[in-house]
């Protein structure tokens, strides 16, 4: 299956994906997805419809959503987007969808602006059942270019210049003035650092996740044999065993406290954690209670 | 020991050095670097020594270096810089350095442009011995502010108005213009991000370098046993490992194409390195040949 919004990237992969397909005799359904925001986006939506059984798509659909809730247009029209093709996908198959080496530069640099850590400049993933991407790697200009030689009709989706969506404004101002200043190749080297910091953060997962096994039991997480690793595996160790404990929305500040029960520990008392609750070392044992007490009570270690 | 440009935020740096130190009871030496690339540099220099005076530095030298030899005035200016204070350091002292939270905003936006994964978006250490960096949480701000309330007298370089300078173009142009698209904060996320992706890199540097303790001995590199590893632990380890056989300039292509000999082993041939090395794979366990054979000669794996 493969998604297509009508515009040069999702077109020139649909071209791709009915090329392959043909080669190995295999069946394509096309899914065109009409957010029905903008005046004719159904005579949009049936364009590249038509473009997809022209290309050899076996199946072709319009899904009509209508987007609201909380967070803005654009992550509204994203989650319709995504549930309409999920319920779409033929049961085993992929989705493909047409992001490119420029979405995934963009998707760095929003990452960037939020600030928190390798998982947030990862970008995204080229594999994330049941999402492929196949173009991560290909240019926006390189998929132009293969629908003005394919003669394909691409749609030039007015949103791609209003200055209104932070994705345009970092696509069409500061992507080209970061080129400009640094001499080339930033939307190369923004997704080849994606790549790096997404091994980076599975290789550190795959590790606290054998280190936790390690130091956790019912009875609690040894501090002590904690303390002897590098702080960002412990901090992911105390981030996931927390949020197993029931613990919500653990923001890095809370990780660092948590942290310096093991790390520089001084027979200090416990760190308050939100949902009420109270991170403790009681005989080099950090334990979860419920209703923190405040810190008047000192946690002591024997 | 601090340096001083005479520039806000290293004059700020001199007065919280001085501050400190006379409640301490300890002396400061004040090091003035006069690169002597514009006219007049020898007058802001000494400008900026009698203000280390009126501080309080206990002792106060202008140095006066010959910037030359490759890599453009901006990196022979810091060579020349960081050696001159080197030789002044009084022995056992840290050298305090001015760069601020904006600096390493800029550092990782220039680590951005190479592209060669967490260690470039690091940034500036705070602790770097013998430099130290007490400032990098403080903004460019804060320091201007501290000198007007200080009655100090801080230079303005005209070289940060030069947009010949790529960093001065990341300060001036890029960095107000990502400001304003990600609505604020960026500088704070690009330092926050700085410390834990350094965070994250020495913990991946110490899982790997134990790791390569238990895989590697003086017969080669055990292929089997790091295969069950992650991609990102397993480069590190290949890339250290090679580095101490003499391999010279390990890109992240060979350092991939190496690690296929590992996580891809099809029985296919060895694979050429820089410096006419060859890596071959036999019986299991990793060898790095002198004099490369090319691709013709097929490792074999019993």
């Amino acid at each position: 299956m493969v998604a297509c919004s009508g515009g040069p990237d999702s077109l020139a992969l649909a071209a791709a994906t009915t090329h392959v397909a043909r080669h190995r005799e295999v069946p394509v359904r096309g899914v065109v997805v009409d957010h029905g925001l903008q005046a004719g986006s159904d005579r949009v939506a049936s364009e590249a419809a038509a473009q997809l059984t022209e290309l050899g798509c076996s199946e072709v659909e319009v899904a009509r959503v209508h987007p609201d809730g909380a967070g803005g247009t654009e992550a509204a029209a994203r989650r319709a987007r995504y549930e309409a093709l999920r319920a779409r996908r033929p049961p085993g198959s992929p989705v493909l969808l047409g992001h490119t080496l420029d979405d995934q530069a963009e998707t760095v640099l929003l990452g960037l602006g939020r600030g928190s850590g390798a998982r947030s400049l990862a970008g995204m993933r080229p594999l994330d059942g049941p999402w492929a991407r196949p173009f991560l790697e290909i240019t926006r200009g390189t998929t132009e270019q293969a629908c003005a030689e394919l003669g394909l009709r691409p749609w030039r989706d007015p949103h791609n210049a209003d200055p209104g969506f932070t994705r345009i404004r970092l696509r069409t101002e500061v992507l080209p003035l970061l080129e400009e200043v640094l001499q080339g190749g930033v939307a190369n080297a923004l997704s080849r650092t994606a790549v790096q910091l997404r091994e980076d953060a599975d290789a550190l997962d795959a590790v606290a996740a054998d280190l936790r096994e390690r130091v956790a039991d019912s009875g609690g997480l040894d501090a002590r044999s904690l303390a002897a690793h590098p702080p960002a595996l412990r901090r992911r160790v105390l981030r996931d065993w927390l949020t197993d404990q029931g613990v919500p929305e653990l923001s890095d500040a809370h990780l660092r406290a948590s942290d310096a029960l093991v790390g520089d520990w001084r027979g200090q008392g416990g760190h308050a954690l939100p949902g009420n609750f109270e991170l403790v070392r009681i005989r080099g044992t950090l334990l979860v209670e419920c209703g923190g007490r405040g810190t008047d009570q000192r946690s002591s270690d024997g």
